[in-house]
């Protein structure tokens, strides 16, 4: 496990209930500060304002360590409690009724002794701000909730090995989560005992469920050099298999197949149909569904999408269907700021807004939601998605699967956790006032 | 195995030589920056440039996966071969003779292939230009050279896992690793066996050997509250005890014992004398020598200093020693930025610039040096550090022990790496120049 670069971590800030279910305050996580980890009779209390709803002094939280809370005098008579570095305290402020769901600007004193720093600077006073994300306890349905570990790129590897990415997931109160096949599976397609073992475990110990699994179809394989080639439909669908079992073994229920491209409107490889058509009695026997992405620049009445739902409609299939990247809804900019993505800004960054009310349409052959977004502010609110009229489209629609995060914006490292965290309690207090 | 968040990674930069023995090029590893793994046939080349000195095109570079190396033509045509998304890409540049010692600006133009990204924006190019630092191939000797994981702070358990810190360690050309007992071991101070495994399993993969290990004295514990009382020196002596008993589990020669102060100007607590004087046995049984550090603002020819010379005098113990910090030696100030450690700028922040000749009249007694730095700029010139005179003192006292780096700089994410390879290239360059 990883922590969060800032002392105040994001992941663990919640409410919480006494035995008899009434909620009796809120707390949050600290990462220890100093480079080793300390007794904690050296711990000399923590002070903590939120907005202008809470400010308490330094000796009013609680510290649980080890699964064991205690007050700070408790701390401070103890022997052998220990705020270890590679664990985060958890600090809880008593507050009946607890804090509103949503946003909320905490500030902490945290105060620390070091005996070997002179009497006259001590305590050691680590302070800190931030605006972090209250877990929602709105139940959201009738959606299932989710998050891709897309959504970490660039974090994912570099500051979030796989327990922490799941850790980050499920303190949403999220219980899917999506990978990329060939992002998140160490040692792809062949990943060692060791990894699926751990795969498992991990899947227990979250309470998460494998949703989607996203493929390629990678036509241009062969397509530089003298010896270049075209992908053959023979091949593609040797990819595509390859993943469906793969998806399968890890207990994925929808594979996203993500298919090369031959026009700036992104047509898929004419290889794509003999690709999927050859697949589907695999895809029958794992009883997963295929479903390639419905992502901007491509709206919803377009003729890929058309002859995604005559392949339906021709085979009879109930293994493929359609996943809607929420993407398409854009409506506002993205900002101007370097991205991840190379070369010259496509004009469907503006957003092709597509109309929610286009969903109906093709509401019964959509299986899965990835909801894509870019940037959630300090209000809650969305800086290029109209997540109302999509969500209630979509409840209009009868979809009841997963709305699975993907976000797309900043890579500043670690920002990634928070927004996913805005987006799961935005989403949710939304579709709370849908009627 | 966590990367580095730039593409191009410090850790992996070095000349490489053919069976023969002879220089024919240099290497560097590449985090992939998209968000999945690709098959190598995707990857299009890079053009490298070093300074002034390299400028190659983007088919001449060598690529290595899984230990077999590739020219770009043999990734083309081949299948199987992959870039996975946890694994750095390493590539090698022919260059006969090698880069010459030091820090280096290289430059790349990455290119991929996106089969799913309209041609006209293909194939996808990430420039990234760093100064990194090659892996010094000066012998170094008298000393040895090894690495103190607090140099890691902030970046340990964040951006760092045990094993990442130990290869940034060992890709230096260090050969001992230094830790802080509370800061490294989880379970502190009761590691699992797995952990222990663990432990010795990384020593032997990354060939380093343990050093020394840092302990705390905490006469501070329980001096809060209206319970609080002063530690008495049995209490002192049983912290160490627990410390050097798990340093020789773990196979440390050394243990530092941090005392808590008394004074301003960091007069140990009384009770470090019985703490130390009844654990010497116990150290003696092991073979770890305890040994306190002399540290800013204490500097050599101080009455501390001559208190840990008199209790080796008094008892004639051959475990008991002293532990130089190189901070005493900063003669030019630290920044104004803000720093780790809070409250207000103490004087010695300006440098206490002890003279290395003092080094000569307690050098029988040292056992152990932390090459204590905080910024070396491009030009690999430390900015407060006289490193020429200390280690011509050090080397004139007849020291052939360890230089154990303690970064001390800022702690902006990842810089503590490169830091670290900066002043190994330093000091060896600087040693081996001295006659």
């Amino acid at each position: 496990m990883l922590l969060e670069r800032d002392i105040l971590q994001t992941t663990g800030f919640r409410n919480v209930r006494d035995e008899s279910g009434a909620v009796i305050g809120f707390q949050f996580r600290l990462r220890m500060p100093n480079y080793r980890g300390l007794a904690a009779s050296l711990i000399d209390g923590i002070a903590v304002t939120v907005g202008s709803i809470v400010d308490v002094p330094a000796d009013v939280p609680l510290w649980t360590f080890g699964g064991r809370t205690y007050t700070l005098q408790q701390l401070w008579d103890g022997e052998g409690v220990r705020w270890q570095l590679e664990e985060p305290a958890v600090v809880t402020v008593p507050f009946p009724g607890g804090l509103p769901d949503g946003i909320h600007e905490v500030s902490i004193e945290l105060r620390l002794r070091m005996s070997y720093v002179p009497i006259e600077h001590q305590p050691s006073i680590y302070r800190e701000t931030r605006h972090i994300t209250l877990t929602s306890e709105n139940d959201g349905s009738p959606f299932k909730y989710g998050v891709s570990l897309y959504s970490y790129m660039g974090d994912f590897g570099t500051v979030l090995d796989l327990e922490t990415a799941l850790a980050h997931v499920a303190d949403v109160g999220a219980t899917g989560v999506e990978i990329l096949g060939e992002g998140h599976i160490a040692g792809f397609p062949n990943p060692t005992t060791a990894w699926l073992d751990r795969w498992f475990e991990l899947l227990e110990t979250y309470r998460l469920e494998p949703t989607n699994m996203g493929s390629w179809i990678d036509t241009r394989l062969h397509s530089s050099g003298p010896n270049a080639r075209d992908l053959t439909g023979a091949e593609g669908a040797a990819m595509l298999q390859r993943d469906l079992r793969l998806a399968g073994q890890l207990g994925f229920r929808f594979v996203r197949p993500k298919i090369g491209v031959v026009s700036s409107d992104l047509i898929p490889h004419p290889a794509w149909t003999e690709s999927v058509e050859r697949s589907l009695e695999l895809a029958a026997d794992l009883d997963v569904i295929i479903c390639p992405e419905i992502h901007a620049p491509t709206p919803i009445k377009h003729e890929v999408v058309d002859d995604y739902i005559a392949l339906i409609q021709r085979t009879g299939t109930k293994h493929f269907g359609l996943l809607l990247d929420t993407g398409i809804f854009q409506d506002r900019p993205l900002p101007e700021t370097p991205t991840s993505l190379p070369g010259k800004r496509p004009a469907f960054m503006e957003g092709i807004a597509v109309d929610p009310a286009d969903i109906a349409a093709i509401a019964e052959y959509v299986v899965f939601i990835q909801a894509k977004f870019h940037d959630i502010d300090e209000n809650l609110e969305d800086q290029q998605i109209p997540w109302e009229p999509v969500l209630r489209a979509l409840k209009d629609s009868g979809y009841s699967g997963y709305l699975s995060s993907e976000y797309e914006g900043a890579r500043t490292p670690w920002r990634s956790i928070e927004q996913v965290r805005r987006q799961h309690s935005l989403m949710r207090r939304i579709v709370a006032g849908l009627d």
